[in-house]
């Protein structure tokens, strides 16, 4: 049989890596670090050589890994938890990726790297691993304690920027050079896409799967959850992102299901079996020459890994205004790389965009970091007191100072709940407009394809641009309106803050009608103009807009009520879902 | 990326998997079938064409599902319920398969089929589906049943006959000839190997699975299982047995193990992952073109399934003492084929020994066959109050007699112990036979490579061999001792029985002890001669056999008791295994 070759690998790989993370475990280091070591011993570089023979195979099966693996973190990540994190994580998570890319970027010129090198290096050490965080912190049962909370929400954080680089990265990979419009208009069309993909999502994809959990069937549950998993990613791939981010965002989607635990019960097996073969593959490519040619600068990074991200963390932790033991801990327990950097390598390495050095060096760097991630986290609170007392007093009352002027300028009782809810309506008309743009970028997209199925009926193009851009016009209007009405409460609460009776006198609330109402409309014209630009490609000729416009305009007067109810009805459904709480699997 | 074409596999195979079998789910028809007919439709052979493009990945997939499928059927046979089955289940399943596979000969033969596709056809109808009966008896709500629990007990017999009817097709189809020599010596051969397999698989495995449990990682346990299930096959690959027998075996190792039920819950998802892959792939195959061609034997073989193991399994167990109701819902029970056929039938394909239509045919026949599964099962009592109203009283008579003639001649009381204790010290002793014959078997085998190694110090090829067969000898010691001590226990109970004071008068208690030594000195006698034609590759000479004959006598008369102890420690190891109560999962 052709699969017995296959089966020797898989024997292999499961029996070593059994023995060596049992190994592993017992001396309490990571069981991931057990995986590459194992892939190392059984690689090709190393005496006994030459233990695997399908190579191919494998590699295939290790993307599946790397699929299950940003699934697994998506299903842990959900919508709630980015919405509670605090400032904190957001300027942490903000000021590592940016510091970290900037200073793998320079590491690598200075080694005199090449730029994608460089930069795909930066990119690789900018994100921490959750992976070994939360089992470091398990293991020295500190979970539970205020700076752990903190570095998982800079965690949580941290993916949502780990997806937009490798988004960035194939970008630039592709076009070979790095543009600010291009960094914008690919960031731009990524968070485009990833709130028009979880608003759909979270409304579709529950209710399937809360259909087919009916059925109580553990199998078919997870056939359905593979096929919408594999199904998104293909998807994924066709508008020409990668794959982790489909499967990251699928995840995000599931975890607002019902069925999340009972989900996550059965695809862990999956995850373990593909995420050891995953890591055993690293483990494969590690070459002890290249390690060793490599030496200095793995010694070199890896410290820049441990001193960066405890600087830009740390600080980051502290400028959110946490005192200064926490934030150190903060930053030294966020001071390692993982399997983010191993799938940023990967994606250099299939782009054939970096040098074939870059891979090694990366494990190697998260190797090392990794050791060390426990005894970083032990050695955070001896280090707090110890700088306490060497620094000069003056310097640890400014921090102080700091902190206090923070806290004092942090809105308050009414100030805070008029700014959490200009917060909300902003939300949510972003993510009305978001869908808006969204309807327009898809009648663009398939405006050929439709042009020539109405060559039967509509000769002339720009009737059926018209048509076209017609139509996506009324398909927004319930979310057009929805945000018109968002943004008229949001200027009638801007008017009655900002007009104060003893500014305006008796004119007051003709004043603040008039802001109430300006405003939507300035804003929706705006909002048309914006919309006329990025649908460039299908914008119809003056004299037809005009028509197009008075027709939506009266379809919008006599149908108000009724879009607003669909619009509210599409709304509540969105809650519900986000709202639900979790069943505790069967 | 290389990966996506395989993604783009997957989420088809899922997504269509999916949807297809919860429409079957939805039509109480077993899921199994929704997954052929989804591979069906993606197949090459019916549009939409060319849905899959990695074909060769998928069928490495696919037969991991055949392991896992396998494995999992180990899981859940475990020895003590073979123990447990009553003669029906043996009787039953015995003449299922003897029949089925004649009956399937013989149609190959009447529509000129080659001689192997014949023989092959009649593997593939011999051994009924155990997902298709579970599942149909969970949905009738019969699964307690009297006829239920009998069913039970023929699917595990003939699980254990399948794996040998694998093992013979295999030798068959490579040396091209049936001869009864041949199927003596694979089918000795074979259940040497399981029993000795079994023996210290038992005696080990539990063992490490228990210290790896001891981690309470999930990950590590389900990693270890992997790596022991796929080395076993690969051992039994590297021995010349299919990989299905060593799955099949390491599963039933592994359901001693007190983490049985934390394996299971590990493993189904993964199981449910590549079982699905492998029944789609199933239906990749079929091309309805072959179909038609072949509807003619199609519905031939299909109505030779159903009457052929209606009547089989129904006389069996009539023969074995059931009502004539009971036997005919045990043989409307049996009557499909399915996942044992699936092998069978890719075993032939593997081979190259089988025409291509075999495939497709058996797919069908077991999709036919299922379909109809839960209306034989309703039908069946309907039909026996039938029978009975239409049948002559004479014959009803002969039969109501047979059954009272056979529960008078079982034994009873003091007798049923009795034969219950000689059932059980010849387990004991064939047991360690077993084990003696694969210690010598494995002394035949590893010889030239011991002799190079022995080559430095011993240079005469007959000491060489001297010293492995002593050494075998030796090593075997603690079996033999074992065997001789039961065999001369069920002499003395033999003895006592057979040799009454009324018939040797005062002699009895002489004559007694003659028999008590004389047997077991003669069956060891009878066993040495065996020994030596089994290992007659490493025999000695003559002389040299005297020595160690001689030097064997010394070393087991000083170390008897020792030996003894040896022997009782490791049953006592492998009864604790075989009793414990199973843990209830963590």
């Amino acid at each position: 049989m052709h699969a017995i070759s296959f089966i020797q690998d898989l024997a292999v790989i499961m029996l070593v890596a059994g023995v060596v993370t049992i190994l592993f475990h017992r001396f309490k280091q990571p069981v991931v670090l057990g995986y590459i070591v194992a892939g190392f011993i059984i690689g090709p570089h190393t005496p006994p050589f030459g233990l695997i023979h399908d190579e191919e195979t494998i590699k295939t099966l290790a993307e599946l890994g790397v699929i299950f693996l940003m699934f697994c973190l998506g299903l842990e990540f959900s919508l709630r938890k980015l919405f509670k994190v605090g400032a904190t994580a957001f300027i942490a998570a903000f000021m590592e990726i940016t510091l970290m890319i900037w200073i793998g970027y320079e590491i690598g010129r200075w080694f005199d790297w090449n730029t994608m090198d460089s930069l795909f290096l930066g990119a690789i050490l900018a994100i921490s691993s959750t992976t070994i965080i939360v089992k470091a912190l398990n293991d020295l049962k500190m979970k539970n304690e205020r700076f752990a909370q903190l570095i998982f929400g800079v965690l949580i954080v941290e993916d949502i920027l780990g997806i937009g680089i490798i988004a960035l990265l194939s970008s630039i990979a592709v076009s070979g050079s790095v543009s600010p419009e291009e960094v914008f208009s690919t960031v731009g069309k990524l968070s485009l896409f990833m709130i028009v993909a979880l608003v759909i999502g979270i409304l579709l994809v529950p209710r399937v799967l809360a259909y087919v959990a009916k059925f109580e069937s553990n199998e078919m549950l997870l056939i359905t959850v593979l096929g919408l998993c594999f199904g998104f990613c293909l998807l994924v791939v066709k508008l020409e992102y990668s794959m982790v981010l489909g499967a990251f965002l699928i995840g995000a989607i599931m975890a607002e299901s019902r069925q999340l635990l009972n989900i996550e019960r059965l695809i862990e097996p999956v995850r373990d079996l593909f995420s050891a073969i995953f890591f055993v593959a690293i483990g494969l490519m590690l070459d002890p020459a290249i390690l060793w040619e490599y030496a200095l600068p793995i010694v070199v990074i890896t410290c820049a890994v441990v001193l960066g991200k405890m600087l830009s963390c740390g600080l980051g932790a502290f400028i959110a205004g946490n005192d200064g033991r926490t934030s150190l801990r903060v930053g030294m327990g966020l001071s390692q790389i993982g399997e983010f950097s191993f799938i940023i390598a990967a994606l250099g390495m299939t782009l054939q965009v970096t040098s074939s050095f870059l891979y090694p060096v990366a494990v190697a760097v998260s190797v090392l970091t990794t050791l060390m991630t426990p005894y970083l986290i032990r050695a955070a609170d001896p280090l707090s007191l110890k700088l306490a007392q060497v620094m000069p007093n003056r310097v640890s009352r400014v921090f102080a100072l700091y902190g206090e002027w923070l806290r004092s300028i942090q809105p308050q009782g009414e100030g805070a709940l008029l700014a959490a809810m200009i917060r909300k309506i902003l939300l949510q008309v972003g993510v009305n407009l978001a869908l808006v743009i969204a309807i327009f970028f898809a009648g663009g997209y398939f405006a050929p394809r439709i042009a020539d199925y109405l060559q039967g009926w509509v000769m002339k193009s720009s009737w059926q641009n018209g048509l076209i851009w017609g139509a996506a016009l009324l398909l927004s209007l319930p979310f057009l309106i929805a945000a018109y009405r968002k943004l008229k409460a949001l200027s009638m609460l801007l008017a009655e803050m900002g007009v104060k009776p003893e500014m305006a006198g008796r004119h007051t609330q003709r004043v603040r009608r008039v802001i109430a109402e300006v405003i939507p409309i300035l804003s929706l014209l705006v909002i048309f103009l914006l919309l006329s630009a990025l649908s460039a490609s299908i914008l119809p000729t003056n004299e037809l807009l005009i028509v197009i416009a008075v027709v939506a305009a009266g379809v919008a007067a006599v149908l108000w009520r009724w879009f607003v109810r669909i619009h509210t009805r599409m709304q509540v459904a969105l809650l519900e879902t986000l709202d639900n709480h979790k069943e505790t699997g069967h």
